[in-house]
Formats: structure tokens, C-alpha cells, sequence
């Protein structure tokens, strides 16, 4: 069936659409209530976060629009330490899509909400003039424990910086995607419920976490070094990229410190943490790969940065992505 | 400035935007915090709910597409009786969007919040290719009360159907721009939030309640009426529609029933409350011209509806929208 105007407008159409795809995929009690408002068990401290996923094209080698836009939504729940619990989703659906295509993106959202243990419980659908694209927001509510405080202002002297995994690979696959090249190169689109509730069991102390999506490495860290006003030593050699990436950036110039992730995160705690929280994170789902790649330092000049040690003893100080990356990475 | 897609790169010129625009406007402490992700006060039983906001042309007489997309969103929670207290916006903007109007735009937003009562937490910003839109997406939470309980299942027979205004306005308001036609309609965007917690304060019992949106006021009842399983009965005549919009819909053979609004609610209650409810309602803001328009009865037929009764006895039974109904119009 092709999605037209009339399944935009509130009435028949939409909720066919509503009953044929969502309500059956999204099979909850409150999805099924088909109020326009969810009214759901809450906590005294909640974290909320949104995010809009207009990914081109919206299904690339190791996953789609729809696992993306869960992940991108948990993640940045839990980057905060919340449990991850409920999501709402606003499709926006250009005329002349696949309803085929369609029921695939939102099983992949249900699937993976699965996987996230967030349950879907409230939608929207609008509809377009375009060529047939898909882009869906999300935007999730996460419980947080009375006490923790995991914020981007908390680096302290001496915090050891870990990376979750590899670096570069979803941004490489949109780009091989878009460029029909075929290589073996698949995103990391994963959402990180698995490595963050494990830390939090055992008890490790975290100052600061962010996944790092768009703008690379390089503009997340730096972030959060001019949040709290500390610079972020970077050990170049230690940072994983992997080989098929490493070669595909070597053929296009690309730099892997600037290059999206939708599966990987940076963790900042107390050198006296480290070890612990490593071998946590690399028993954890998505987390294998995990390495130390940086240490927090007194601020240096006058504005605090991350750098980059070169061989010969300079610096090379990184700072936010300019320019516009790759449009419609996420 | 126009916006390019360097303006959605999550680098330097997402900051500027997020800097000039976003954290001016929406001044408040959470957002200065410039986290993916907030961490606010919760409550143990919350309210959620999303819209996506495509309305063309998105500025038109009495609104905006930043009004509306606040409005939207603080009517669907303050429907199920909860207290809306936060929004998150995930802004969309189509290449070769004006910062001016964007600026504009986001004004808008935060004044209506600011009516609203709702503090925006968390915001996201993608540059899509196309024709300088602007899409918004909004997720609300509020707080819902224990023992609160209003849903669509609730209607029993002798329940009063109360109409919080006018039908037609915004529907006739988007019609006429995109027609250029010059007349004296404007939108009735506005947040419900002064007539719902009238009603609440005074504890006026509450079956249902419903924002007369897309599909307009026979789709919102027919939906209602399905889900309870009984019929409702209108009153045409009742109906208010005001002489301006009138005029308009027979001039171009629009029908009031299935026009779009957004500022009217429809309240289902007990006979008992009729006239306490009516008298709240017409004090509060927005509710002036407030009406009893039809009750509800006993099922009639296999399946449950909402009827007329024409003047020489026989029944018009209304259903949902058929068809696309106006596209974009919120």
C-alpha cells in the first residue's frame, strides 16, 4: 500500500495505519488504549530526552532508521545514569512511501525496544508532500536514582577517559551506502543499557558519559572539557578504529575522530576506577572493545581543550566539527 | 543568517544556533545545563505524549507554528487531567530556512510555554534538505494525580457532552492563507491548561476529555463513542460556529464537524455537573462560548455512533473523516 495525504489526517486512514502497523507492533497495554496521552507509573527524579532520526537512507548494513531511533533516545537516557522506560515516537512520512517499508522500520523499533526494555506508549503520524521518506522523532523518560549525578561538568584532574569500541563505522556505513560502495563495514547502531547498568551495579564512581554521535569524538570531548573547564589529553594511538574503516577513511580523508557513532560512548571516572569499570564494560553487550584512551589535565591556556600529543613532543589541539559533516548521518 | 546544512552537523554552527537561538528563548536553568539529556524533578504517576507539528504556512493569522506546537502537545496531557510541566522539541528545518524566522518562531514557543506553565527541558536540531520549512516535534510529561482517571471508556449513559467554543477557526485559518484569501478568521491556538484546572480545583467530576483536533469534533466523538460502546447524540443546532467561519465553509462547502481546531476540547460529565462545569468553563480562559452540544445514550445499532436527529425525525449518523481532510494543517 502506498502512504498517501489521507493517512495524515486523523481520520480513517490513519487509524487503519495505526491499527495495521503500530498498535501491532508496539503491542502494549497502553499503546492499545489508543488514548493521544499515555498516563503511566512515574519516579520522583526522571531524565527526558528527545532527538529527531532523518537518516538517508533509512536502511543501511547493520540496521535501520527504526533500530536507530530507539538507541539514539535510550542512549542518551542512560549517558545521564537513568533506567531507560518509555519512549513516544512522531512519524513523519513523506507521501508515496511502502507501507511494507513502513511495517519493517516500526518491527525494528519494537524489536529493538525490546532489546532496550523501553516500552513504546505514545505516537503521532503526519504526513508530507516529498518522495516517499521516512524521518521519526523520539523522545524517551528514563528513572534516575535519588544521589547520582552523572553530568558533563564533573571531570576532575587526573579522570581516566575510556571508550566503549571501534569508532567510525556508522558514519562510514551512511557514507558507503550512499555511494553504493559494498564492503563489510556495518553500523554500530546498539542501544548501551547492557555496559551502563552494569557500571551502575557494581558500584563504580562515573563523573561524566556521552555517546558519541554526531560530531565525532573530537566535538563531544570538547564539549565537555569547556564544561568543566579542563583540558583532555588524547592518546591518538590507543583509540580503536577498525581496519575496514581505517582503510575506508584512508581512500576518502576521512578522520575517525570526527566521524558519527550511534553505539559508542565515553566514560570519565577516577583513575582509581579504571581497571574495574574496563573489564565491566568488556564483559558487557557492545563493549569488547572497550580501551583507556585519555586522562583529564589542568587547563593549559586560557580556554580548555582536548589535544593530542604528536611524536615530537607538539600539540595538536582538536576542537568541535566545522563545517557540516555528513547531512543526515542520524 | 540562512541555515545550511552545516547548522545540523552537531558541530560548531549546531552550537551557535543552540547559543543564539534555543538557550536565549528557552531560558532556563535545565537547558543552560546543555546536556543531551535532563534530569528534572519526576512524580510518581506522570502523563506522556508527542505531536509532530508540519502545519503550512507556518506563521498565519493568531499563530504560529511555535504556538501551535506547544499548545498541542500541553492539551493532549492536560486531556487525561495530568498538569503539564515539561516539553521537549526536536526541531526539523528543511536547507534555506531564515534564522530571523526561526528566531520568530522559537519566541513564540517560549511564550506559549510560559502561558502553558511548561518548562522546556531538551531540544534537537536537523537540517534536512528542501525549501527552508521548519517541522517541530514536541513530547510533553505531566503529573497526574492518584485516583485521577479520565479516558475515552468512561462515558455512560446521561453524560452531558460540553463544548469548550467555536468550530472551525484553525482549519478555516490555514485555508484561507494557503488560498490568500484576507479575512477576519484567526486560529484559536491556545493551551487549555485555565479551563481543565478550573474544572479540577472545584472537583467537577470528569468522564472525558478531548482537544477537537485533526478530523474535527465528529471523528474525536466517533472515537469516543467506539471506545465506551455507547452512542452520542448531538445537537446540531448547538454546534457554535461562528458567523465568519460560517460563511466560509459555505462558501467552499466545508463542513464545521470535521474541521480542524486547536483550542477546543470537548468534555463528557454527568448530567448532575452540567451546569457547575458550563459555568467554569465560560469563565475560563478560552472557554467563553462554551455549550452543551449532545448527550450520551443507550447503543442503538450493532456498532456505536454519534448521531443527529434531522428535523423531521430521521437520524444522521456522522463517522470518522473519510479521505486526506486538509493536509498540513498542524
Amino acid at each position: 500500500m502506498i502512504i498517501t495525504m489521507a493517512h495524515g489526517s486523523g481520520g480513517a486512514f490513519t487509524s487503519e495505519l495505526i491499527d495495521e502497523i503500530f498498535v501491532k507492533e508496539f503491542d502494549n497495554e497502553t499503546v492499545k488504549e489508543l488514548e493521544d496521552c499515555a498516563v503511566i507509573q512515574g519516579s520522583t527524579r526522571i531524565a527526558m530526552t528527545t532527538d529527531s532520526f532523518v537518516v538517508k537512507p533509512i536502511e543501511y548494513p547493520g540496521g535501520d532508521i527504526g533500530r536507530l531511533c530507539i538507541c539514539g533516545t535510550v542512549n542518551d537516557l542512560l549517558m545521564r545514569g537513568a533506567k531507560p522506560k518509555y519512549i513516544t515516537c512522531g512519524f513523519i512520512i513523506e507521501e508515496g512511501a511502502d507501507s511494507e517499508t513502513l511495517k519493517k522500520i516500526v518491527h525494528s523499533m519494537a524489536e529493538t525496544a525490546k532489546e532496550a526494555g523501553v516500552i513504546i506508549v505514545a505516537g503521532d503520524t503526519k504526513v508530507i508532500d516529498g518522495n516517499g521518506g521516512i524521518m521519526i522523532n523520539t523522545a524517551g523518560v528514563g528513572f534516575v536514582k535519588e544521589g547520582l549525578d552523572i553530568k558533563s561538568t564533573n571531570l576532575q584532574v587526573g579522570d581516566q577517559v575510556l571508550l566503549s569500541g571501534n569508532l567510525g563505522d556508522h558514519h562510514a556505513t551512511i557514507l558507503a551506502s550512499r555511494m553504493n560502495i559494498t564492503n563489510s563495514i556495518k553500523s554500530d547502531n546498539a542501544p548501551l543499557n547492557d555496559l551502563v547498568s552494569n557500571l551502575l551495579k557494581e558500584n563504580v564512581t562515573i563523573h561524566t558519559m556521552r555517546d558519541v554521535t554526531r560530531g565525532g569524538l573530537a566535538t563531544v570531548l570538547t564539549e565537555i572539557s569547556r564544561s568543566s573547564n579542563l583540558d583532555i589529553k588524547l592518546e591518538e594511538n590507543k583509540i580503536p578504529v577498525s581496519s575496514a574503516v581505517h582503510d575506508f577513511c584512508g581512500l576518502l580523508g576521512l578522520d575517525p575522530l570526527y566521524m558519527g557513532n550511534e553505539g559508542k560512548c565515553i566514560v570519565v571516572l577516577p583513575k582509581e576506577e579504571t581497571e574495574k569499570a574496563l573489564e565491566i564494560i568488556r564483559k558487557s553487550n557492545y563493549g569488547e572493545n572497550a580501551v583507556v584512551i585519555g586522562e583529564v589535565k589542568e587547563k593549559a591556556e586560557d580556554k580548555a581543550c582536548v589535544y593530542i600529543e604528536t611524536e615530537i613532543g607538539g600539540k595538536r589541539i582538536l576542537d568541535v566539527l566545522q563545517g557540516e559533516g555528513l547531512p543526515r548521518i542520524c
